[in-house]
């Protein structure tokens, strides 16, 4: 794909250099593939930067994405790029200790750190995989996320993955791509595979 | 996202275990972001599994996909996943000394080496970036592809990018994706930025 042009340039009195580093609120969502690869895709180009990367992962089970942890651990740890630090609910969040609660409670102790973070700015890049469902299920207020997001310091990139993002999300956000399935070998019966679906 | 679970069990004769290791042909199209960075965030999982990985670029400039480039390399050097092996059409294919000609020449020379590197299983993870261009532009021959790709032997999976998949590619495809713009800043005059586009 050719680099992008803008379609046109805005009389808001930035300077080239300004628009170039507009810190960007990304969410991909719809019901295909892709929502997170892609966002795993663009923490490569990020490592490449030298940039922080923080993962916080919203999903139950601690298997999934182990390629990708793997992965950016390695990049990370290669001292070549940006380091890469990888929170994951589905076996607690790093930072509690006690018992975590409810999957409720650990979505909100899991967006709480990412609100410290981004006002310490912690990371230049944060991936919030599978985030929109908590959202959605009511266990992080979207004002809240909406609020938090718009008053960010710095330079700070935000992916946001999942289904069903909040309207208000995608109306907070910058860039929106909707993976949309037009074929799926599920449909035919073919089950999840190693190296494609994990 | 849950892992899928198939619509039904199709009376094939196939075991479990044949199904889940069904060699794919993916396609990523669409006029939205993240075609290729889904691709290279699959790459990381096949990379996981220790799959040898080929990525060819039908980019015209050499300067595109470097930070995918960069991270894919290194972890391919780090020897803890499987190694990568990237082409470039950008600069000329490496394994053309000659003159490297027209970019329809050498769009041409990028899937013979495919169609040679699929016949000898040299990879595991086929990633052809912006391969629907030459396609659409006829510089390949879809029947072709389309033939070579279903003759293919083993246990290869190819992951195709780039807007406007041809017809006859989306319908030998197993699963295809359109990413769909809902909001890009570029419509608002942002331009391209690193980390983000590059």
């Amino acid at each position: 794909m050719p680099e992008g042009r803008p379609a046109h340039v805005p009389d808001d009195g930035l300077t080239t250099r300004q628009r170039r580093v507009r810190p960007l609120v990304i969410v991909h969502t719809g019901a295909g593939k892709g929502k997170s690869t892609a966002a795993f895709g663009l923490a490569l180009r990020a490592w490449n930067q030298g940039w922080p990367i923080g993962v916080f992962q919203f999903v139950k089970s601690a298997k999934w994405r182990v390629g990708e942890e793997r992965a950016l651990r390695t990049l990370g740890a290669s001292g070549e790029g940006g380091p890469v630090t990888w929170h994951k609910m589905g076996e607690g969040w790093s930072w509690i200790q006690r018992d975590p609660g409810s999957q409720a409670a650990q979505a909100a102790e899991g967006w709480a750190q990412i609100a410290r973070d981004l006002a310490a700015q912690t990371y230049r890049l944060y991936v919030l995989d599978e985030f929109t469902y908590p959202v959605k299920w009511g266990w992080v207020d979207v004002d809240e996320v909406v609020s938090v997001l718009a008053a960010r310091p710095g330079s700070q990139h935000v992916v946001i993955t999942g289904r069903d993002a909040h309207p208000k999300l995608v109306a907070r956000a910058d860039l929106v791509t909707e993976m949309t399935k037009v074929k799926h070998p599920m449909d035919s019966g073919q089950k999840g595979q190693k190296g494609i679906e994990w």
